[in-house]
């Protein structure tokens, strides 16, 4: 695999500042933030650093970082406290004063009498300050703004600020531009081409474990064409990320793409979307494209089906809603499971499952029903029907298929494996290639005969 | 404010190791983890960085950081490929070879046979390859033991494995107490007392603005007796972090007990727990001690309340179920809520949320009912009741009482709220100190009148 550190373009380093990162009661999400977006124009971070709030502290390791790399960006202390030290620090490395920038304190104190209806607190003129000769990076989503300071050799350190979402947005609409022709000028002074870049994709499988996958792929599990493959196992399944290092960008588009339908075509229809892609969205637009409507029926997950189904906007033209039938009376009563069946079955059955997705089916008047009961732990396992043990079953206008599984993991695994299986199931029922239910996944294991061979009622 | 650099006693730097850090794609949660834990014990962190895979950069960066502190932690890199050079790296900095440990190989195959039942693979030797004169740190979360290595000035390195629960487990079991033992040896050598601690503890309250916190607070509102006092708004509500730093540990306990005490008296009933208390467990450790049980009818919601609830093991007990009645058939076919209500106050109302809750109670025979029924957006908002209406009410025994609130945010925080509104009214409900129902809310503001005054129907 090629290094990180091996990008041929322009090196930078990060230095995180604030007290609050080095006493560990803040992650740092904004060095990983930026690393991922300059990766991706072709500029590496060397190296990240995290100091505290200190003047002596943030000079030293800026200048460490000076000396190695001549470029480096800071987040953190440009607020209005006295704890604010970055500006003044790094302004007296560069041998630079600090000025007060009239316009902009001007301009904060009319935001502030905007939007407080009051004069800006004294303590803000802070933010105004700034140092001698700089380039101001402007913050549209915050008070503080951002410095850009460069000395006569063209050494430069870009100060953000810690919140993630100004920090985010002023990368956008500022930094990231200059960064960006700065990188191509080196490049082209150089001699270099086009700058390599970073680039990747992230198609995600669910209902396939790693190995399964690893076996489909058989040449191509270890990269495709010089882009590399990563798995990446989550309660979800496994993200599938493919990573091309170090070529020109749209040459690692080009092969990005090339690489992505390779894996798609031997993993199939384990994918079920790339990116940020949600199955509980990927099965409302199955339905919604086919005037379907859903009902619900839960009881080990108590409700996180539907919480998953009506997190995404708009599912109130697929979703009517559902039961949460946690004990076995509102089973009977609200979705007309049969005592017999219980009683011969036990609650985690696949008989059981059946009458459940067709009671929410029937009952709130939805074409497609899904029922889901199951053991989440930590107590109620039994030999026979451990933890994790869970029966999950589609109706479809009256034809109700169902699965038993032991999912693996504690109970907030366990809950949200089945939901997760149960949105698969109804994904597969519904895909237009016809798909058989989910059958394999990392670490699980299905239930052997549970839909033949009744067995003892858990206590 | 003291500074984290501050403490008196031994300071250390930490260097987490990795490409995937370094490129943005893993964020980093072993530093902040490490850093608490050690500040909890004394010990400063006074610079973390990270690097990525080649040996070089490693042994750079821990170079650097021996030269400043003399004592390092390091995370990642100990795996079995050709791209886990932490030990080598390290070993050569400290001028020493290394040795294939036979004693940790043989252990090593044997665990891979007993778990997989296979031979080892041959990659996997490198994990039992170890620098000269180490003491190996033992790793009974995976197969990568950690190594401490010391020069004969007394500075040293330990090497962690990268997979957090392995390095949390290792720093709990092997790492904390050699460290810990250290810096009081070092403090005693100093003919300094018993080393100054960080400790915290975290108030959690709901229902209530981080200013309406500081007005109770009044002279308190920015620290209590030389502990800070933070204030993290969430979505649960405001976290009030308490924080002592460079005390005695007993002292350091004494004063955070003694603010603590101080803090709940005048922020009082919004205090729902500490740590990682969840409003959902104290709802149902209140039910539980008075035999209630509990059913949810949820609209906007869409099962995340019932979700909340059942997330907490043994919530059977009390956690009958519940209906979510997403579509207005629903809310009148499984609920009862009576057509007559929709029309003249429209589904968003405290008359339907009211007869929600009744019917949930009804309906699956609990003595607890809650409804939930609003506007979670982004659509679907009109002047009248815009995207973040939410009406909340709660029926005990066929009493029943609604509210209603507006919620800022986006849909996942507006439901968040919601569900976080609906539990603390019934906290209050159940509160034996007779409580109102929750009022106040950061951001949040009441719908005026809204219980009294029927609104047009939005569209």
């Amino acid at each position: 695999m090629t290094r990180a550190g091996y990008l041929a373009g322009m090196r930078i380093e990060i230095c995180t500042i604030g007290d609050e990162l080095l006493l560990g009661y803040t992650i740092d999400t904004n060095g990983a933030h930026l690393a991922r977006e300059l990766a991706a124009s072709g500029v590496s971070v060397a190296r990240r650093a995290t100091v505290g709030d200190g003047a002596e502290e943030i000079a030293a390791a800026v200048r460490e970082a000076l000396d190695r790399t001549g470029a480096v960006i800071t987040t953190g202390g440009l607020g209005p406290t006295a704890d604010d030290l970055t500006k003044p620090a790094i302004a007296a490395l560069f041998g630079r004063g600090m000025y007060l920038d009239e316009a902009y304190l001007d301009e904060l104190s009319r935001r502030w009498q905007e939007r407080f209806g009051r004069a800006m607190p004294e303590s803000n003129r802070q933010q105004a300050l700034l140092p001698e000769g700089c380039r101001v990076l402007v913050n549209r989503y915050g008070s503080a703004p951002g410095v850009w300071l460069e000395d006569d050799r063209g050494r430069w350190v870009a100060m953000l600020p810690g919140v993630p979402r100004e920090m985010r947005g002023m990368l956008a609409d500022e930094l990231g531009p200059i960064v960006r022709d700065r990188a191509a000028r080196e490049a082209a002074a150089r001699g270099d081409g086009e700058p390599g870049v970073v680039r990747a994709r992230t198609l995600r499988t669910t209902s396939i474990a790693e190995s399964a996958i690893a076996d489909r792929l058989g040449p191509l599990a270890r990269g495709v064409d010089g882009v590399s493959l990563a798995y990446l196992p989550g309660r979800e399944g496994t993200d599938l990320r493919l990573v091309v290092r170090d070529r020109p960008a749209a040459d690692a588009d080009a092969a990005l793409a090339a690489a992505a339908d390779q894996v798609r075509e031997r993993v199939g229809d384990f994918v079920y979307g790339e990116g940020e892609a949600d199955l509980a969205a990927a099965v409302l637009a199955l339905c919604r494209a086919r005037g379907l409507t859903l009902a619900v029926a839960e009881s080990c997950t108590g409700g996180l089906l539907g919480a998953r189904l009506t997190a995404v906007p708009g599912s109130s033209d697929v979703v009517l809603g559902g039961v949460i039938a946690y004990s076995n009376a509102v089973k009977t009563e609200m979705l007309g499971v049969d005592a017999e069946a219980l009683a011969a079955h036990g609650a985690v059955s696949d008989p059981v499952a059946r009458q459940m997705a067709a009671g929410a089916r029937a009952r709130l008047g939805a074409t497609v029903g899904v029922g889901i009961t199951g053991i989440a732990g930590p107590g109620g396992g039994t030999p026979e029907k451990p933890v994790g043990t869970v029966h999950i079953a589609i109706d479809v206008d009256g034809a109700a298929r169902a699965v038993g599984y032991v999912f693996l993991g504690d109970r907030e695994e366990i809950r949200f494996r089945a939901t997760q299986f149960a949105l698969d199931l109804v994904r597969r029922a519904l895909d237009p290639r016809g798909l058989e239910p989910p059958a394999d996944a990392a670490a699980d294991r299905p239930v052997r005969g549970a839909a033949r061979a009744p067995v003892p009622r858990p206590r």
